[in-house]
């Protein structure tokens, strides 16, 4: 019956009443039938468990056990029940694994914070769970005094916290030519929200003295395999960006940086250097490969366009998603994510009829700039055919566009910056798909 | 050198600087120096590393390797590195672990958002990986219709994403008679804050038709071997309580009340029952063992307080705090944490003088009502003995009191509610302990 545990979270039997003759006991003010009911030991539970059907009056196995001691798990994890909510890399999408992408399970989750251990990765050349007593972070280029921070060094500085969306420039990339992917793990999944604390890049470019005449770029080199390499303004830089050791409350996780990434807040998140070990200010763009040839929009008279960083006003619906099925007609609570890389979330509309009506949805608090925000809006399935769609704004006016007018302007060619509007289908039998609506 | 690992994060040696030569280098222009020798290969660094140093100037390994794959691990951990951060029982505190408290080490978070893996318990019979799929919720009593409901049937329900503190009501109980524990993650460590997902309460009252003129109070059961009960007043149910199934955007974790628990802002956690089976709507308090029993204040006069469910105002500073060692003179980040059960926290302020002369701390963002807010400030440690104290204001205009102001009115033979101003003593040593300081 249930499907908790199966590809989402929608689900089940629309009736949530007693039986009837449970309802008939309660209503003529017989409570002590429930209570008895409650009561009631072995062999009432034995009885309906033989039914072969979860037994609503029997006692819980739990109450009527001791169970397992505190500290049992001393770094807890997941229920058992739950063991399918995973990472997965998208088989084939690249030759190697070391050169590729996690997707988070969006479908699952709830809220805004990503869990650090279903955040996606994306690697260039592998992870490696680095000994903070050995890492370094060398701050160079024009500044009065070059310098090598050890973790110890970092960690006395002022630190601060922000929480912030963290999205590859390539998610929903698959979706530019074709709708190619089926669920919402693999459409958007290169997408995250965590609590970061780190200290400002500001305090530690002037911690060196950088050259405020002449320092206008700096690059950020991460010590993976491929020394991956992008260069980041100086506002931007003297804006929000923090060097970062800590996320959702702990260190960084080896995946995400461990023991030190930058945090660029709303730019994409090849940006965000993991494994952070060197900084360099310089008076002109560094031009690396990782900007120049990679992460740049192959526009439709066969143009790169380069340094396009900013993640821009994007959302998508993550209950009901592709790949989940509605077990019938009856109210639902629709839920999904919107975030923008100039500030924050204005309004999210949803339309269940393909894009002809919308109404406003509710936004949870917090709404924080550069941050995911959750949504939710009532509604109701007659059982009938469906498109499901969100269309965010953020502060500035943006709306989130629709893939013809993406097109129009970016043509079919790219991978980046998609951020169109996102359409699900329901069909009759409540399974919900991925589909383009112009 | 580094303490990184131990106790504490505070933490090895003041010069973060280039040694002599290798500043002078630099200062002369020669940027080749430290580019050729980031270039370095093998000789150099086996050199170094024979020279029992960690070389600033040496290529990281994971620089010269093929990393691990992504989703090597499905669902991501902490570092090896980080190991010694755990949830820890206090030995010898109950009589049985079952019925106990692992404490959140506090000490190494950052931030606001516990990390789930290390959020504490307070079990009253332990815990189990309880079946979702045979997970019950019954809403009974002054109610039009009792219903029970699937995880199905609630997950269906309109949901609100909320951040909040959860502390128990004992936590820094062992501070009222004496300096019993050394470290923040015994004194204070009954404390986390997660962001909650669920159903409003106030929805699910309404869906069953409670009695608005007869129905006061809620019966709230879990679903343990304690069966534990409390009583939650109508007003604060229909206010801001949830019933809730995700904790910090997946599910909740087994050892907090997997796959449901009730939620109730600013109020201790006895009352955030977990594995939540039933709620009963009724016209008086319920009068259970654990609030007519337990959880109750005992005062000078022998009386007991009875009913005391709000946290007050409360902060405490987490790094640097008992057990941790300033490794040398000089400039430290001093952070803490800072919570009201009344709304929102207003203004922090800082002594390192043992409360002769205060500092405001800056509040990182964001600040939410009934959430943990993170504050931080400087302090340059001149290597003289030092009193470390914070002292949180809260919107109501309410002071976090001095443990003797607090005695003054409570005694000395409570257990619960002590949310007195935290002293840390730093030696001439850098050795910090936890001392009172009336």
């Amino acid at each position: 019956m249930s499907r908790l545990h199966e590809q989402g979270r929608i689900v089940a039997a629309p009736e949530h009443f007693l039986d009837a003759s449970q309802v008939a006991a309660v209503q003529a003010g017989r409570r002590d039938f429930l209570r008895g009911a409650l009561l009631a030991a072995a062999s009432a539970a034995t009885a309906a468990r033989a039914g072969g059907d979860p037994a609503i009056l029997e006692l819980p196995l739990q109450t009527r056990s001791l169970g397992l001691p505190v500290a049992a798990r001393p770094y807890g994890m997941p229920s058992k029940y739950e063991a399918n909510l995973q990472r997965r890399q998208s088989p084939g999408l690249t030759q190697v694994p070391q050169a590729s992408v996690s997707f988070t399970p969006l479908q699952g989750l709830f809220g805004i914070i990503t869990p650090s251990g279903l955040h996606f990765e994306r690697h260039h050349q592998g992870w490696m769970d680095t000994d903070p007593r050995e890492h370094r972070l060398m701050v160079m280029g024009l500044v009065r005094e070059a310098r090598v921070y050890t973790m110890d060094d970092l960690l006395r500085l002022p630190s601060v916290s922000r929480i912030h969306f963290l999205e590859c420039g390539a998610n929903t990339g698959m979706e530019w030519g074709n709708v190619a992917v089926p669920t919402v793990q693999y459409t958007h999944g290169m997408l995250g929200c965590c609590e970061y604390t780190g200290v400002r890049l500001s305090t530690l470019l002037d911690d060196c003295g950088f050259d405020r005449a002449k320092g206008k770029y700096i690059l950020a080199e991460g010590a993976d395999g491929a020394s991956l390499t992008r260069t980041i303004p100086m506002e931007r830089a003297l804006d929000d960006a923090i060097v970062a050791w800590a996320m959702n409350g702990e260190m960084l996780r080896p995946e995400n940086g461990y023991p030190l990434r930058l945090v660029v807040p709303g730019v994409q998140g090849v940006s965000w250097v993991k494994w952070l070990r060197r900084l360099e200010v310089g008076d002109e763009p560094f031009g690396t490969r990782e900007e120049t040839l990679h992460y740049v929009d192959l526009m439709p008279d066969g143009m790169l366009r380069q340094y396009t960083p900013i993640q821009e006003c994007k959302s998508v619906i993550t209950t009901p998603s592709g790949g989940q099925r509605l077990m019938g007609k009856g109210f639902y609570n629709v839920s999904g994510l919107a975030w923008s890389g100039r500030g924050t979330v204005k309004r999210v509309d949803v339309s269940t009829d393909g894009g002809r009506n919308w109404r406003t949805a509710r936004l949870e608090q917090p709404v924080l700039s550069k941050a995911l925000t959750r949504f939710n809006i009532d509604w109701t399935w007659d059982g009938s055919p469906a498109i499901l769609q969100s269309r965010a704004m953020d502060e500035t006016g943006y709306v989130q566009p629709k893939i013809a007018q993406l097109r129009a302007v970016r043509g079919s060619r790219s991978i980046y910056h998609n951020n169109a509007i996102q359409s699900w289908k329901v069909d009759a039998t409540g399974e919900v798909s991925n589909v383009e609506v112009g």
